[in-house]
């Protein structure tokens, strides 16, 4: 998919005496919309006492200054500054909620697509009750929480003497724990998002990492925060640009606002900064661009085994720019290493392909063995018929008497002879879910007892993940058949963007092969994480490497990442509840593999901060069928 | 929306030796896709006994001789012609088995967006099994169910002694029965499609009227139907001209079949001609071109009541180019009738608009007045805080002391005068179904004795209805936290289009104002209708007319459609079960409309020709709050 070709930027106004040439002045700057009060700030509500209780008339402005199409598309709705739906007096805070009341209900009587509330602290639990009670009404629009990326009063050397009242005051302090308080109340629900203020200092990237495991939707940039360049332009920080980078990754939407501070090249200056920020990006490469507009899209992951996979997915696997370089060098080193120099005239190397698919492994084989000097005889199993329709077609057409095509279940076959280098691509998402381990030993009867395996080892690693993205599209995959926690219960394939990785990856399980008889494919592993700042955890990120021969490598584990490659996203396991963590603290998760005749699954749980019930008990929502 | 520009035809090819180049030509004949042969049709295949059983080779032509973009948008599969799913012999019809599930496979795997079924006569069981196994397991590709529109050897003259052995005869003979056969063993499967093929003898227009319910996606005529033109073109004769217009209503593809029986003009000539028909139908207008591309498709009946309506609904309303104008005619009328010329200085008028919306029913009148040279002053009344916004700044910048805005429920208005007239327009598709009565009823205490009320009656109507489209529409629906089949005893607001109405709409219910008390607005009432042909009925279409004034009428029923009106689309009143319906047999719907202290609802169902359950019971799934 084509990446996006501009920064969509809003003005966001505090006052708009007349709507459409303000909108006029906006669209002539370059803006693409605009955010006003839903009610003008000076018409003064009171709904419980006082004298404009009684008083006739329009709250608003009409709705038919601006076209129906306009008010949906380019005007996002601000609340008045005014309302303290959270305050202790009573009056203050009736009278508060009917006029915030009245002005949601407005901007969903306009089809406004979002509305700004401002947030700024912790006492907010009755303002989360209004918004939840509001959109589980009958109101299509978008929330936006419009909170600032720091307290402005925050310092880092603001260090206090006794660190556990300073830990308590200091969360109360910290807009994401206003946000989080929120967030919780309102049950994660899916129309929230966050307007992300930028403050003129930054927080420390930890914070910033932590924010974009949220669901910022839009960038707030104040015209205070400006610089002038040499040419009497307005210009970012270096770390505000920095910022405003990661942002455009969670292709978020600008907004500027405050006044001209460059009057002179006009408020347009702004925009066209932004843009050129925008602009100014590297293109995407390698699985960057492959993998645009998949962003945190959940797929179910793929069963190779049971089922039969598609045309179309051969055709994906086979742009691999790394996969079948690394395996064709894996197969020379082995053939090398196999057959000494003097005896490559003598030798014939038996080499099995195993789940060979549309052919590329084997046409990997059949050109290290020309580049090593050593004969071969590939036999390519595969057990899909739709596959080895072009097996049968290229044997035909190009490979010859060199090539043996079975289609076959290699856990059945009887193979007229016995192999000297197995060549497998079994590999899923999380390494061993594809059921590699229990196809290969399937293999074993046919094995030389020196076989070489390509691949001899993988292993999958996992992550503790926050996303309120993945957590609320994991809700939204309710199937009717199934009971309603089953989607919390299965593992998704995903590329990984609106989420905060809250410690380093950890491997779980290993598998070798060939493997030393008696082979058991049961595991059990139980991983510990430190956690830094205060977070949501919502599941883990699963990635592998595998060994293929030697040194050569794949791996999806983001610190050894074999760069340029497509094949694989991330996995991910999702927990039923999303849990608060602590700064400072531990999370420990258990991971089984459990094997019945019939099939294979995992099952995962937490002890550590609290302990969750077991998900997928028995397979109950998923499993893997052999 | 806007309409299609230009007509989706394919061609039909029965044998490919060369699959790209027979693309290319077809492409280059102006043809939007080709349908060929998904296995060679020489290619013999035994699995369950003979000489081919153990070959081992390839069974179809590889994958790779098309980019799967191509397979996926451009190619529809023809299943092979000798298969004999059905034969009575068990080694043909295993064998017709396993070569069939291996080309619906094959399809899958290559992607392809269709395969053609043909189907030849009513025994066709063990097919609809395969095809529903198929169905039911990973494909995602549509099931073409190829039927001629009439058997081939059907004839009108031929009148036989014994019309009851006939029927019977007859109905084996009908492809619609093989059709209707093998969809009901499918549950009515959605990916199910009818491939219409037409014959030189066409049907009644009653078959082809049932034909246009049926899930037709593509319809094929073969080069021998058309006539030549004097200059030498290939032509349709008028019947079947008017045959193809009928279907791309229903935005069929066309599809091409057999020789070029005008070879100087190349196979191009019969695409061109399709093309011409398409470009030669008359533009869209009135409520066509406004519901292009909402056909067939449900919504949820509004509820104006307890819902604020949005501003883009007030919007859309406001369009309509005919109702307002016969509300400015009724009350003209009215006025002119209440106030004789002799009193018309010394005499005001008292309106009132109940359910103002954003006021252009208080224009209407007051433009009425003007006209009529009447003095009145004008209550708006409206319960809709965001839509009384518009009504005072309308007051405020046009209407001034002419109109006075009330927000309040009319139901609770403590009125300072009475009324003369009272406009109002809160009818739903079904006419009562926005609760026009209850409103009405409540507006009671503050109408003079001789008010007027403008509509002065409203009537519903119901037809019964088949159409797998919209069953499948329904069943789709599915809401998790609700029971099962409540989606199908919901009423929907649908643009019809997909669909056979099987016989005359009748009058169901009819409510008039002022209502004299005591007031009941319950009501019963049982319809029968007369089935001329064999179908399924999937429910029931509703529309409404009123009496606005005098002989000032609006109507949605077909024979009163008021001309250009768009305000209404039809109701539709699903069944849980589709109901098989015999020729020259009796429907018999029973209705009730129940009224409760906060909600009323409709109830159905039938007597003949099976009892049903009574859908919605007690309001169960569906009721309209008061
Ligand atoms: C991930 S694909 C790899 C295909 C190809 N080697 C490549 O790298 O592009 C795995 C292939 O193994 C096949 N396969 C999986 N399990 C198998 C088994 N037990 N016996 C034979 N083939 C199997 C699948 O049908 C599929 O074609
Ligand atoms: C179908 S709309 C018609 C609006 C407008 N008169 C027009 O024709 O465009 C019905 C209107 O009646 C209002 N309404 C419905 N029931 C009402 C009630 N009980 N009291 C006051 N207004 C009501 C609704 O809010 C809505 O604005």
């Amino acid at each position: 998919m084509a990446a996006q070709q501009h920064v969509s930027c809003g003005r966001c106004l505090s006052c708009v005496p007349d709507i459409s040439n303000s909108m006029q002045l906006a669209s002539y700057a370059g803006f693409d919309f605009v955010a006003m009060p839903i009610v003008h700030p000076r018409f003064q509500r009171e709904f419980v006492e006082g004298k404009a209780k009684d008083r006739v008339a329009a709250f608003a402005r009409s709705d038919l200054l601006l076209p129906s199409q306009d008010w949906s598309a380019l005007v996002v709705g601000k609340l008045s500054e005014w309302l303290q739906v959270d305050a202790e007096n009573t009056v203050v805070r009736q009278n508060s909620q009917v006029a915030l009341m009245q002005e949601l209900n407005y901007a969903a009587h306009l089809s406004l697509p979002a509305v700004l509330v401002p947030l700024n602290n912790i006492n907010c639990v009755n303002l989360a009750r209004c918004l939840y009670s509001h959109m589980q009404g009958h109101s299509n629009h978008q929330v936006w929480i419009h909170v600032p990326i720091q307290a402005p009063g925050t310092m880092v050397d603001d260090v206090v003497e006794n660190p556990v009242s300073f830990d308590e005051t200091s969360k109360d302090n910290e807009p994401w724990h206003w946000w989080n308080t929120l967030r919780r109340a309102c049950n994660h629900h899916k129309r929230l998002g966050i307007a992300l203020e930028a403050t003129l200092d930054l927080p420390s990237q930890d914070v910033i990492d932590r924010w974009m495991g949220e669901p910022v939707k839009c960038a707030i940039f104040s015209t205070s925060l400006f610089l002038t360049n040499k040419k009497g332009f307005p210009v970012l920080s270096k770390a505000h640009q920095s910022l405003v980078v990661q942002l455009f990754r969670l292709d978020v939407q600008m907004m500027i606002k405050g006044t001209n501070r460059h009057p002179d090249k006009g408020i347009k200056a702004y925009q066209q900064y932004m843009e050129h920020l925008y602009q100014s990006q590297p293109p995407l490469g390698g699985v960057d661009a492959f993998a645009k507009g998949y962003e945190d899209y959940l797929q179910c992951p793929l069963q190779p085994l049971s089922d039969n996979l598609e045309s179309q997915t051969y055709e994906i696997f086979e742009k691999d720019p790394v996969k079948y370089t690394r395996y064709q060098e894996a197969v020379y080193k082995a053939l090398m290493d196999k057959v000494p120099e003097a005896q490559k005239a003598s030798t014939k190397t038996i080499i099995m392909v195993l789940g060979a698919g549309r052919g590329p492994l084997v046409t990997a084989s059949l050109k290290a063995a020309e580049q090593a000097e050593r004969s071969v005889h590939v036999y390519a199993v595969e057990k899909n018929p739709n596959a080895a329709v072009t097996l049968f077609t290229l044997k035909e057409d190009k490979w010859g008497d060199l090539v043996t095509v079975v289609l076959t279940d290699m856990r059945e076959w009887e193979a007229p002879v016995k192999a000297d280098i197995i060549v497998s691509e079994l590999l899923g998402s999380f390494g061993d879910n594809e059921l590699s381990p229990e196809c290969l030993d399937g293999a074993q009867p046919f094995l030389k007892d020196d076989c070489i395996s390509i691949p001899c080892k993988y292993t999958s690693y996992l992550s503790p993940l926050m996303s309120h993205k993945l957590y609320n599209e994991v809700k939204l995959c309710k199937e009717k058949d199934k009971n309603p926690e089953a989607h919390f219960e299965t593992p998704y394939v995903v590329r990984l963007q609106n989420v905060s990785v809250l410690d380093k990856p950890q491997s779980v399980f290993t598998f070798t092969h060939p493997a030393k008889p008696p082979t058991d494919n049961q595991r059990y592993k139980h991983l510990t994480f430190d956690i830094k700042e205060d977070a949501e955890l919502h599941g883990f990120a699963g990635y592998f490497d595998t060994v293929l021969y030697g040194d050569i490598m794949l791996s999806t584990e983001p610190s050894t990442y074999s760069e340029g490659m497509f094949s694989w996203f991330p996995i991910f396991f999702p927990l039923k509840t999303p849990i608060h963590l602590n700064a400072n603290s531990k999370v420990t998760v258990h991971f089984w593999r459990n094997v019945k005749s019939r099939n294979v699954w995992y099952e995962w749980s937490l002890t550590e901060p609290v302990a969750t019930p077991i998900h997928n008990i028995n397979g109950q929502s998923y499993t893997i069928s052999l």
